[in-house]
């Protein structure tokens, strides 16, 4: 701080309604100014501060950003990159994680830290490194870590040399001492593991702090992480491929996420959404938390955008209609310096009170008001997203378009849900209960062993509806095509195969089967040629020789359905098909009553009442009519709504009601 | 392979008619798995099942492609690029050529594999290398190699200083050894210089592998390389400025190439006959080999097109009617793994029969039913190009315009002449029997000696056409411009001279004198000040500043003529011009009748027949009339078409008839 | 050159009419081809033949392109960028600037050739370097250098980690031995620090070498340097942020600057009177030297574009008409290699007379005619614009939009004073007779000290008048953001604060209050949320949003008054917002008479008499009518234009009148 000001931060805060601050993450230098000799007074006095304005803290390990003595006593320790060059100190997020020296050091912090916090009544929790990944890290250490992989899961050299395929370019290794990775690899076997290898560093990080916060810390303490999503500066944020959130949340209590989206015109709801029911579904049952998110907007890379009037409060009410139990913003106060002196805060650097302040306030007094209404909301989704983390990887080396990414489809897939208010869970392909969706959305499974496409194959034979994508079943787990006609082992629950597929101009699609208009009608991009064998075709491309072909089938099996998309459709289309499955597959959609930009949500909170939100997404105001079918909705005020009544939304607006029991509305 | 199948591939090949496969070219950790240790039992097996199924096989010498245990032994093998940054190994093509551990193995493992191999039955040719390259190397040996250069050109520092002009920038060397090449350089001199030296490691290459394997084989025998052109994303393969094919070629016994070319739409048949005609002229009156071409597609980097039916018909006839004797796909069947997993073959990965497997086992067909027809087709040429690899070497760091290059230039004439089914020879600025062409066309002769130069002249002045492009006759042969008003030793026959040449928007020209639309009449990018001397102006640009200067010329010497295109002009322009100046030079044009999408290329073959072959590269079906002076033609099921008479070519087709024995058709 | 022709080369100089030469600047390795060797006989015979036909000679130290044997001896010599990545020898201007073995053969070198050519009579005076920089070398010798200076500037790491905020992402200092500058660090404080080091490198190289100089040099010999400007492909020629040159220009008897501009169509005036008034603003009442300018174009990366006819003597006239007593052109003919192959000169490569070569001899003809009328122009300005490197530097790092930096921005402002005829001083920040200015312009002044902001509100209070842009005061000098609401100090004289700010899209204004059509009445970008405080708003965004804050504000304070640019204007509305602001400050602005393409300068000789230039600056010919208060002009011919009269100029066309003495057209 460029002024000592504790006081009246503090006291600002506390007039504001705020209960919950996160330090600590990032300073590693105030607790170890010089290697061994630790401080705490400065940690001391903020802890008793908050503690005193009956503020709950939770601490970050802060091992995520390392101290200069380090790098001076190290300099080996910065990160090199896989062409061996070596990041400079200066950033944060660029050091080697599997360096003794680091890993030394940055264990013994965390144990200093929480012996020193943990029974201050001020801390509830533990934040473990933040953002934690490999940072592509290809150091000794490193190169000597993955060949101790490639050693352990392929045991001898002739077996990596036959699943590889390493005879193509006079690869075969004579030893597994010979593999070097380097920029010049791109066999997409060798790249897949090299980034499930990446994916593992994040994990073990997360593993090994858990470990050593959980058995130092006080009971009823929390552990969590702050999982960040894959910022793409001109898309939607994604599924991040650096870091398995799936695989790394079972080391913690509950999953924390950073959440950052566009905001003024552009603020749709649909990156809180994704972020929200991502995080709800990496620990089920447990509440997770927004550990950080848009104040005053993002880093100047993004540009400037303070959030209209309304849109800090309507965002706050999406997150936790999303199962959010926690929204904190990153940073209280606008920086004066450092690299995110333009990543603005709730105040600005004049650290005096303003519009967002204010909307705050009115946010923590909502919050208040509604009270336990919004304790425990959970929901149990009828449709689940399958993601898989391999198939996105892969997909990054041979994508199937240059235009669209994995990350692209599953999202518009996402929001095609999202813009008919129908809300989803996000499973991996290990997921073995798929019974309990009535739906399930797999974008593209392009990497999956063979039990994972038997447990698909035995869902839809047990009468699970299905949307599957393209290119789903292309690759075994080591990212080896498979030598038979695609889809391989769905070819008959889809009743098609193909041999051949396609990069494609925009194309029209015959018949226009869906409710969209001629403009919104067409698919893009990438297409299979696929040869029916007792599947329906229900549109094909309007085209002489693409024609020959159909794009979207539908193939019923017993009660169960395979909806298949081709090729990369339009939003609308694949937002149509999607809930015309979803209906056939008997999931509540209300009648698609609710269209964005008005947005429902339902949750069951702890009291086991049904609390609806309504959102709306635009500047416009909107007037909705409850369905017949509803149940009367109480309003916080004590006004109550039944059905066919009305509810007026203004400008990007969020209200709450509470109703029985039952979410779904059908 | 992931599954074991040789038999089956072979009888797979057989049936569709697959008389040739190539093996070998990348497999050195297959026949060399640890240093001096060697393995022969793969390939025999191959060689006996292929020789067994009557499939003559070519095979690779494996040098181009190193094995991991080399660069274990010699980490410094891997190419350094001008900066000094060595690539990593995990790809190929990536080496230093010039380092004396790879030189002393390559040459051994040449001579251990021609010696195994050279009795087979099965064996009846060998490629040396594949697609030979310097790869820009920058090792400590090139350095050396590139100093004992210029020791060898310039004699003395004060020739090299005074031919390089260093004394601007204080860059005078006091000997040679202070010279040290790095990407600071930007001196044209220096740059052509380098361009020349990486060129002669390819040849060099190409000679040493050709020497070793000729001193080895059995007689009959033949000796070829894999030549490949410049591959540019979005712009049509060109002539390739890391190696030069003219000078290589001699060492080989048949040329060979790889052509890859757009599909579907944009097929259009030019590439092929760029590359035909090209390859055709490396070794005149031999046929060359097409050892690569489209399958399924290109890599991923070019997005996925698979042919559209017929295509893959009318591009093999395409290169038959260009003088390949051999059509060879690459890859048989797609791969699973490694690099070119997206490469696409004939077989996809499931490796059944399909749609392209059935139309190549129809050409098989085809071809067999033809037999003897298309056996040894010759063409003795009228137009010629002459291109020159100095020019495009020193253009690529002296471009005239940003967005049009050398090739692009050379690319668009050539055009203009195949779209009006106008075959050429391609020659060098060595060539010194200019005078039997009827006309030559210069595109764009930047760097050239004074006999260059003299040969010109003294063409026009006994009675030749030449067609000259701007910039040519610019630079001696170190890239230094020439002290004299331009185009210098030219500047006679041209009938002008210029002191000034500029960058243009798109201009229109008057008068339009030429059979072009408005839209089409236009020159861009570049022009020259042409000051009249004796020619004739054509055209001006219609610009108050530029128009001062003619944009394009004539100039009669004699019953010589030069015509002269002072800028870049449109494709249309350039082609019609080309087909008046080939008319005025009593080129056979069948009166202009063939326009593209119909081409017509007429050979003779070794009966001495003329074979004419008809395509129509669109999917629109075209009904073609004889020219009034035609023969008549025999088409292969027996009728036969007269002056006259009417062919009627469907959506991408390819006809073969026999004519008499003259291929003209004036 | 490839030919013998000083005599040439000087006769067809003379006859030219040109009476200097510069000569010298990068021939290190002429003087000295050997290690302490020095050769004098190259340069003698061009000082005598140059004296022999009285042509003046400015000799340059060759000291910023250094030869082959230095690096040989020293290999590190080459300068490292921040990644540790040395460049290679091959260009010039590229060298560590800090290495000792530098800096001493410099220095030994500089005197080694003024000893010899100071009592040439031939030798007029020096230039010093070329265009000098720290070329941002970041080597062990620059890394020392710049501890050093933290050291003297923090004094204690806690002062450094407090003003650097280095708390921040745990980079707290230890010890300043701990401190490595990389290109990892995105501090905003540690950029400008270094930003400001690699320009202090430039000024201490200009400083000891004039030092050197002036030491050894003749009485009545002068010292310059040639300052260049910002190269930026696509956008105008603007201050350089990689050198000072209001700290270096004191050290030297004259300014010098190379002014390149576009040229054809393109050739508008606007970057010759930026330049001219930039450059007589560095050493005010002394007249700068144009030491280079457009021959035939500039380099090949920026197109070849030689000048229609007349532009040349266009060009020269406005370089006279803001000030220089020098117009000299870069080369004086074309180079047959080295990279300035295509940086074309006065005459082509064929190094014969030409259509430039006649229109420079028209030039010499009417400045000799002309004569002792244009001797020792001054200009006493009216209105200056303060330019602050400090701030062009922080906001390189920390833009406020993507598309528009502080170089554009000053631009466009100084280009609305251009198009109106109003002349402007530049100023910098560390000026403090500010009375002297009616009006002063302040583009952005992000970065400032507290005096500096004290003498703009002292100066407005004084009854100045203030042009001010938004995000002036944000930041102290150590790049920190202020702790208080914006504009800091200025908040009082602005009569606004604002606590937001935001990216915007191109936004329509209400009202439009100037005289511009709609097309042009829009703000882009960026804008700040202004809050009034007693200022008046004279235009706000028409948008729900963004218009519940003013955009541009006015506030008089006594006879005083702010104009306030809150965001990113049209040039329309920016220039008629200076005009009226111009206006109400009592400038001359000759009733706005004056509106581009004509553009009217007046300046006073030494003789007392005002000098009137008047330049079309298109190809349509213009008709002007003097002001009704004008003075009698006269034209060089001997005619006179009364008030009222009309003048007429032609295309391209600039044309020369003598007043009696007051320059200033109200």
């Amino acid at each position: 701080m460029p002024v000592e000001r504790l006081a009246e931060d503090v006291r600002l805060m506390r007039e504001a309604g705020v209960n919950f601050v996160r330090v600590g993450e990032s300073t590693w230098a105030n607790w170890e100014p010089a290697d061994g000799v630790f401080e705490f007074a400065w940690i001391d006095r903020v802890l008793d501060a908050m503690h005193a304005a009956g503020i709950r803290v939770m601490v970050g390990t802060p091992t995520y950003a390392i101290p200069p003595w380090l790098v001076q006593a190290h300099p080996d320790i910065m990160v090199p990159a896989l062409d061996g060059r070596r990041t400079g100190y200066g950033a944060r997020q660029n050091f080697d994680v599997t360096h003794p020296e680091y890993v030394r050091r940055a264990e013994r912090l965390v144990c200093v830290v929480v012996e020193h916090v943990r029974d201050h009544p001020a801390v509830i929790g533990y934040q473990v490194q933040n953002e934690a990944k490999g940072y592509g890290t290809a150091s000794e250490h490193a190169q000597g870590l993955f060949r101790q992989r490639l050693r352990e899961k392929f045991g001898t050299v002739a077996e990596l040399n036959r699943r590889w395929l390493l005879t193509f370019w006079s690869q075969r290794l004579a030893s597994f001492d010979e593999f070097i990775i380097s920029p010049a690899w791109t066999n997409p076997c060798t790249l897949l593991e090299w980034r499930r290898f990446q994916q593992s560093l994040a994990t073990a990080t997360i593993r090994r702090e858990a470990e050593l916060v959980r058995e130092l810390m006080r009971p009823g303490q929390f552990i969590t992480e702050n999982f960040d999503f894959w910022w793409r500066r001109e898309q939607s944020t994604g599924p991040n491929p650096e870091v398995d959130h799936f695989l790394a949340a079972p080391a913690l209590d509950a999953a924390g996420i950073d959440v950052y989206h566009d905001m003024q015109d552009a603020f749709d709801g649909h990156t809180i959404a994704f972020c929200g029911e991502w995080a709800r579904s990496l620990l089920p049952g447990r509440n997770h938390l927004v550990l950080e998110t848009n104040a005053q907007g993002k880093g100047l890379q993004f540009g400037q955008f303070p959030p209209h009037d309304g849109q800090l409060r309507q965002a706050a009410f999406a997150h936790v209609a999303h199962g959010a139990r926690l929204v904190a913003y990153w940073p209280w106060h606008s920086i004066h310096a450092g690299n995110e002196t333009y990543w603005k805060g709730i105040l600005s650097h004049d650290l005096e009170p303003n519009r967002l302040y204010r909307e705050m306030k009115r946010i923590a007094g909502e919050f208040a008001a509604l009270g336990e209404s919004l304790r425990g909301l959970q929901r149990e989704a009828e449709v689940a997203i399958l993601h898989s983390h391999d198939s996105q990887s892969a997909l990054l080396d041979r994508p199937f378009s240059p235009q669209v990414s994995y990350a692209d489809w599953l999202l518009q897939l996402h929001r095609g849900l999202f813009e008919r208010s129908l809300d989803c869970d996000f499973i991996t392909e290990r997921e073995t209960d798929l019974g309990r969706y009535r739906l399930i959305v797999v974008p593209c499974l392009y990497i999956a062993d063979d039990a994972v496409l038997g447990r698909l194959v035995d869902y839809v034979r047990a009468g699970g509806h299905l949307v599957l994508g393209f290119k789903s079943g292309f690759c075994n787990p080591d990212a080896q095509v498979r030598a038979c006609r695609m889809p391989g082992a769905l070819r008959e629950i889809c009743g098609f195969s193909y041999q051949e597929f396609c990069n494609i101009p925009r194309l029209s699609l015959r018949p226009n089967a869906w409710p969209v208009s001629a403009a919104e009608n067409w698919a893009t991009d990438f297409m299979e040629y696929l040869q029916l064998e007792g599947a329906e075709a229900l549109a094909w491309p309007d085209h002489p020789e693409f024609g020959k072909y159909p794009l979207v089938t539908r193939h019923r099996i017993g009660t169960g359905c395979v909806t298949y998309l081709g090729g990369v459709l339009s939003p609308a289309l694949t937002g149509e098909i999607l809930f015309a499955a979803a209906a056939a597959a008997d999931v509540a959609t209300a009648g698609g009553l609710w269209r964005w930009p008005v947005v429902h949500r339902a949750l069951v909170n702890a009291a086991g009442e049904t609390v609806h939100f309504l959102f709306n997404f635009s500047a416009q105001s909107q007037s909705v009519t409850l369905p017949a079918r509803s149940e009367t909705w109480a309003a916080p005020a004590g006004e109550t709504v039944r059905a066919m009544g009305k509810v007026t939304l203004g400008a990007w607006d969020a209200q709450v009601f509470r109703g029985k029991s039952e979410p779904a509305v059908r």
